[in-house]
């Protein structure tokens, strides 16, 4: 049997792997189950978070911090059953195919956590403990400011009540939690153990390539404030013609988007703050970013090219469909999986924009200055947008786009420039130069 | 001042990195700093190893273990005058453009690590201490019988008492030894802790984005035995006619490749060795693997695709010339740096194979069937070769290269289909079709 690959160059073979969270309350643990998923997802891994807490909120809606005590026999019940219903539910998951299972809770004691790697091993399932361990206070009261207004155990209670039991149940927890012990009898585990935010990271036993890419991506993130904002070229010579692809210059309107960027920038980002600029290696976008200020370093990334669209680069929609027919059809029915010949699919981008990506979780403020196909992977991975409607997305020019990852999702703020220009967007099955878009969006 | 890329995509500023290795002698070491500088070239970082060792074998070619004793205060001198030494040239190299310098010695106390990282961060270099800790008395014995066997202290010495006299030495340096104190008073330190070859990682306090590529890379490291095979396509219908790039078929002759490989490939890799076939997306590689024993899984990468020949796609070198008698010029002078319009470059190459060696370092048998380009960039980061010379090596059609990674560089073994094929080879300002390949081949 030919080996599998989940067309992203991301060998997965048969793998099975279930990523248990550990950690006290209030250390991050739903913030890097949440995106971790949307990092597998966008690679075209089926990934799922199964959320303990949202299991046990089915018994009881909104407990008070004793039925989290250790004592309480009838929270350890329901509790424990919670926990047993996430890991069943997450177990027939696998058997549809899923290949990245997370269980979010805080599985703080060794004998939750032996349980769990058992009940995985027998299903075939690879265990990957992911521990959160923090003791800055000011990360932890970040976090219970955080759950006190959005989780729902908290639904329409007073904020200062909700933060003292929010506080008093992290207390039963300490009671209890054991970190994964890697000397003793835990040392066969495979974990990453992230401590104070990455500032230290353990890694144990790590066994295959998929474990380590999820490992590495993880020691990646942070959560210094920052956004990315991202900006096609402004209007080229080939945007009028309804050409895709090639490598031309800016129209004069592209050329009064260039000049009026700096001021979309200083509005949006601010005079002082450091911010780096990336752009692709064709001149749309270089000439697009020539009016920056100079103190904000430029880099040009070969990944941030636009799609490659091979023996059809330099065409109009209209001679695509004369001279190609059936890759006219073939594209417009599986946008995102379609690969010009000679060329590029919008899943080859996502492969290369990887690095990409990493380098940007990494970063701090970066503008990225590049191309519709490559602005709408890198606007799906931020904003989790489905990949049979991203290549479809609108993305219009002449526009500014700032996004800022917070804990429970990506803020959006858009600057539009005024500066008129063609639409380049087209509908399923049209070949209009310039159609209006309708619709959604982005 | 806009922002330094060394032009693979890795932004590396104006880092300055000294990784400092640390542990007892046998561990290692000399292997890790030899791969990582090797990696980092290849990346087209200026990396150097200083090898403490040579430095001493100036003042003491050819120490007894007694050397070693720390009560010993005339080796002590020797000891610590010759580690200066290497700093201080390291110091003057880092100043000369470099970026990674790599001090091989064991530096197994935290008094030398103490002042390695003061002389560092005097100079304005970060330091990356990356430790090998081993117990396991079969990893440690390898290095031993190979220590006996290579190091130029034993050289002319009877193998079985150079091996007595390097386990004394071991011993002398346990008596001294301090591992990395992450919970003390070296917790500040940026540090890669490796244990018993990867089975734990611990990562501190790592800063910026080349120290992370680094660590990774070292993480992915695994010292299994194993072995890649390399090949290129079958002689194709382009390759006939003297043509680049396209997406021909196999000729009759390359056809015969495809039917001849999996004996080449049973003869060298045996039968019951698992083996994985990677391929390009092209049909001439797909067509090559075709008859490849259907239990080697098969996988087809796009980052294994030909080197992108942009406009000059489909054409013969004398119409390149004909056509763009600049670009010819340009190529010949720079040919690792030059890229076609529209295309690529064999830097861009490099760029878009990093995940694919990042890839075949975690992995066991792997046989890659690739494209000329593609497999001299593969073959260059085995073989250390130059960025200079390896665009114009010849790779011959229809040979099926084996390459084994040693501890100290990789061996190769070749076989010959011994199928006739046209020669791809084009010597320096050629615009010959099939020119016989003259001097160095590979």
């Amino acid at each position: 049997m030919p080996g599998k690959t989940n067309g992203v160059g991301v060998q997965v073979e048969d793998a099975k792997i279930c990523v248990v969270m550990v950690g006290l309350p209030a250390r991050g643990k739903s913030y890097i189950a949440q995106i971790a998923q949307r990092y597998l997802q966008w690679l075209s891994i089926p990934a799922q978070t199964f959320n303990v807490g949202n299991y046990r909120r089915n018994d009881a809606p909104h407990p008070t911090a004793d039925f989290f005590d250790f004592n309480n026999a009838e929270g350890e019940r329901k509790r424990r059953a919670a926990a047993e219903a996430a890991v069943a539910d997450m177990l027939k998951w696998f058997k549809t195919g899923g290949v990245v299972g997370i269980l979010d809770a805080t599985n703080s004691t060794k004998e939750r956590r032996k349980w769990v790697h058992q009940v995985c091993e027998a299903n075939g399932v690879e265990v990957l403990f992911v521990e959160s361990k923090c003791d800055e206070e000011e990360v932890i009261m970040a976090n219970v400011l955080d759950v006190k207004t959005t989780s729902p155990d908290y639904k329409g209670q007073d904020p200062e009540d909700a933060a003292r039991d929010f506080r008093k149940r992290i207390s039963q927890y300490e009671k209890v939690y054991k970190t994964i012990d890697g000397d003793g009898d835990e040392s066969d585990y495979t974990y990453l153990k992230i401590m104070n935010i990455g500032k230290q990271v353990v890694i144990n036993r790590i066994q295959d390539y998929l474990q380590s890419r999820i490992v590495y991506y993880l020691m990646n993130l942070h959560i210094r404030p920052r956004s990315v904002w991202l900006s096609r070229h402004g209007e080229s010579l080939y945007n009028l013609d309804g050409r895709i692809g090639g490598d031309t210059m800016l129209s004069p309107r592209g050329q009064l988007y260039a000049k009026k960027l700096p001021e979309l920038v200083r509005e949006s980002v601010g005079d002082d703050r450091p911010l780096t600029v990336w752009t692709s290696t064709l001149k749309r976008t270089i000439a697009t970013s020539r009016w920056l200020p100079q103190h904000h370093n430029q880099l040009q990334w070969k990944a941030l090219d636009e799609l490659d669209s091979g023996v059809c680069d330099g065409l109009t929609y209209q001679e695509i469909k004369d001279r190609y027919p059936e890759d006219f059809v073939a594209r417009d029915e599986d946008k995102y999986n379609y690969r010009y010949p000679a060329g590029e699919s919008y899943r080859d981008v996502v492969i290369r924009l990887e690095p990409i990506i990493m380098e940007l979780e990494r970063s701090e403020d970066i503008l990225i200055v590049t191309h519709q196909a490559v602005l709408r992977c890198i606007y799906a991975y931020f904003m989790k947008k489905d990949q049979a409607k991203s290549p479809w997305m609108n993305v219009p020019l002449h526009t500014l786009i700032k996004l800022t990852p917070r804990a429970y999702g990506t803020e959006e703020i858009r600057y539009e420039a005024n500066i008129p220009a063609v639409s380049t967007w087209r509908g399923k099955g049209s070949t209009a130069k310039h159609e209006a878009p309708t619709g959604d969006t982005m």
